[in-house]
């Protein structure tokens, strides 16, 4: 077989595996938003096929054969090489794979959702804690599979953050607690407070559902390739070209969950639809790691969709859409209100400073969990003494506590410390971008946002996998990953405010 | 192999097969009610490759060589022979069709249905003129790959209507439509009509959901199993175990649409769900024939919910929902105008009678695309022209004549016959369950649609595939499939109505 040949078979085998994945996607993100309760059982079955199919597609020895063909003539065109680099990374893990695993992993998870939704819901962990401990079995069962050098929480790890490892994640960590500790206390010694009713009031659903899609619409998104529906657990899902699907949910006195969850979902439904789509279904046309994917969700929610300059535009569209609502609130006001820096239960309704700490509170406890150090029933108490140690707070239940996330009921685990580094590598990107492109600020103000999204387009987005995270971060900002640059921002973001 | 395993065999492949479809009709019902526009491509790309993979998996020489081993002894347990025919019967069909025209009729056809969506909301029939000949040459082809004994057209029907032939549908409508065209010309020469009025006044459509959900409820569809959306061309379908989805529209000044429509809908998943779940994904536990299927919606939406009976339990209840707006009309007038006999252009809209006549020209129109006899480019000029014969009526544009129905976008040439297969066995069904439960009207008149509904489950849905539509009809009325319990029917509602 030719070189030609042989790529062009490999394209194909590869793409088939993606198309079933968007298959899945697509019957996930039915799962949570729309499917009916009794449908659970056969859900879960659909979700194991799919997972089964997929893997039998990547593992098929065709794949390796033509892997191996490939990789002894290295290839000239870069597209080239970055496909079969990066299809070899992902076929490794899979062969690793026992197929069994693969379906058995699919199909507990597809049901554990729905389990700790209800527990979720009832603050019931006993009814989870067999799933929790079925899932933590599968995934040491998952990292003994892969393999791993220090630890088989790296074997998790990879997956999500090709490349990371347990070592240096820990490390960035420490750099950044070790900053964010201090900046918390003196924002907490500064006495000050923002106004708590501002974004506590009445605000009606389907408005707040109108102001979040004109928002998302405006920053970028395209609501012609996708849509924004609700959901228990918010997720944005990039299901292929001209389909990438946003949810949220909302409270009808608290403006903040639906409104900033929609910036964050769009971030990420900005990334996938700025995606190269003809090359869809290959490395070359996929998102680089979840934490570059984490780092666009974030940039648009905080960097941009917390400041001030994003309000000047905003608030008075915000307070024609709930009228009577809001007048008499300044944009000081809501701008103080909408970065209030207080520590509290729930990872997702975090401000930004005491965020990282939710995060490494997982990370830590993930470890334990993989390394067998924390048995699964024991997650409540080792959850509550942990928050209490980093956050002064003891959760008053477990649905405020280790419930309140979805990750672990889909065998998440290895994801969460993925969201920090999405803080670190928005803040580090958006500095670049504000030194590339001037008064980004003056474009914000005017409800302008095209620039900074053709940055991102270019910079992050269309190079899809052709650099791994860490090599895209130098490539964009000229310096390796660092807790500098985000430290600088939240520094300078809450110097004035809190008059420290 | 021993016999046992087998047939164990035989049934796990097959029912990777059903899993593929289920997987299907959720992607297909996204497609019809959540995709964002610029999602079709790849859609059909989807689409497509679950067809392939779904063939694939059907006509592995596996199954062939099970269904040989199961054949050549045969079966003492009933379910087993059951599956063992039809699985041959769905496997004979699939080996002869080539993978790649099962992969491009998936792929065309995902494609033609928007395609056909907007030249319908155009009325512009010459944009979808390629693709309904694209899908005519892919349809004979289909026929002369599966075979056929006297007509194209019976190779199609096969799918459908298992069993079922072009002359014997021939014969049966011939006879009814002897029978309907003096009726209806008695119902016009009567001079009678209803208040149109009635049923298009402003009906606010979040109203009309709800209304619509809560009769589907009344008469036995399970919400916790199942959905109501809505799309444009309405159809239900069956995802599995524990979900299933009703779809309609609804125009705020025509109440029957939706109305009506939701209970024909919700009959279809009344049979989905009294389906045999223990025997899911095998031809125990699937439905019949498309007949049969809709005799189920017809029955619901005709046979019950035109009756008085039904209305003198609904109508308070309309009215109350819609405040102000009906108050002053009788249970007369509203049963007067909700079984208007009228000619009219869309099949959909049509009256219990003049239905059929919608259906008997599609069926020919059908058969003349098969044989060649027509040239999809004149179908506008076919349409219209036998649309005068048969009806007296010129469609005045495309939109209300030969773009009116999805189905041939969907590829589903020889799918309409089943509808009028359907009003026939509904009404021999109906007959049956009359006689076997006695006052059946006098449970609707209570709101009490349990006994029907049981009678049903046990008679024509646990049987699943136990039978084939003809023999099921006699097993259950102990009568070969005739016209004239429909045209009894028809004659006893429209006679004191039209004092004919």
């Amino acid at each position: 077989m030719d070189h030609h040949t042989a790529y062009h078979d490999l394209i194909d085998g590869f793409k088939n595996v993606r198309l079933l994945e968007s298959i899945g996607a697509l019957v996930g993100w039915d799962q949570h938003t729309y499917m009916p309760v009794k449908g659970a059982g056969h859900r879960a079955e659909q979700m194991g096929y799919l997972a089964k199919l997929g893997h039998e597609k990547l593992t098929a020895p065709a794949i390796g054969q033509l892997l191996g063909e490939l990789e002894r003539a290295a290839a000239t065109d870069e597209i080239e090489r970055v496909n079969v680099r990066e299809i070899r990374r992902v076929y490794n893990r899979a062969v690793k794979m026992p197929s069994k695993l693969v379906e058995e992993i699919a199909r507990t998870v597809s049901q554990a959702q729905n389990i700790w939704a209800e527990a979720r819901k009832k603050n019931d962990f006993p009814s989870f804690a067999p799933w929790l401990d079925k899932i933590v079995t599968l995934k040491r069962e998952e990292a003994t599979a892969v393999g791993y050098k220090d630890s088989p929480y790296d074997a998790l790890l990879d997956e999500y953050e090709p490349g990371a490892t347990t070592a240096e994640i820990t490390r960035v960590f420490a750099e950044l607690r070790a900053d964010l500790i201090p900046l918390v206390a003196a924002i907490a010694a500064s006495g000050k407070k923002p106004r708590k009713d501002i974004l506590t009031r009445e605000f009606a659903v389907d408005r707040q559902h109108m102001f979040g899609q004109a928002a998302a619409a405006a920053i970028g998104f395209d609501f012609q390739a996708g849509r924004l529906d609700t959901t228990v657990h918010p997720f944005c899902s990039g299901i292929g070209p001209g389909d990438c699907r946003l949810t949220t949910r909302y409270h009808p006195r608290e403006l903040n969950q639906g409104l900033f969850g929609i910036l964050h979902e769009a971030g990420h439904g900005i990334y996938e639809q700025g995606l190269d789509t003809t090359h869809f279904g290959t490395p070359a046309g996929s998102f680089a790691s979840l934490g570059i994917h984490e780092s666009q969700s974030r940039l648009w929610e905080n960097q941009v969709g917390r400041g001030r300059p994003f309000w000047e535009h905003f608030l008075p569209r915000l307070q024609q859409t709930f009228p009577g609502t809001l007048d008499e609130i300044t944009i000081d006001e809501f701008i103080f209100a909408a970065n209030n820096v207080e520590k509290s239960f729930i990872r997702v309704e975090a401000d930004e400073a005491t965020y990282n700490m939710h995060i490494i509170l997982r990370f830590e406890l993930e470890q334990a969990l993989m390394c067998g150090d924390l048995k699964p029933s024991d997650v409540p108490g080792a959850w509550n003494e942990k928050f209490h140690h980093m956050l002064d707070l003891t959760p008053p239940n477990d649905a405020q506590g280790c419930l309140q996330d979805i990750h672990w009921s889909m065998g998440g685990l290895g994801y969460f410390p993925t969201y920090t580094l999405g803080n670190l590598y928005a803040a580090q990107f958006m500095q670049q971008a504000r030194q590339d492109l001037g008064d980004l600020d003056g474009d914000f103000r005017a409800g302008q946002f095209g620039r900074l999204k053709g940055w991102l387009n270019d910079k992050i987005h269309r190079p899809g996998q052709r650099y791994r995270a860490g090599e895209l971060c130098r490539r964009v900002t000229g310096q390796a990953l660092s807790h500098k640059p985000l430290i600088a921002y939240l520094r300078q973001k809450y110097g004035p405010l809190y008059g420290i």
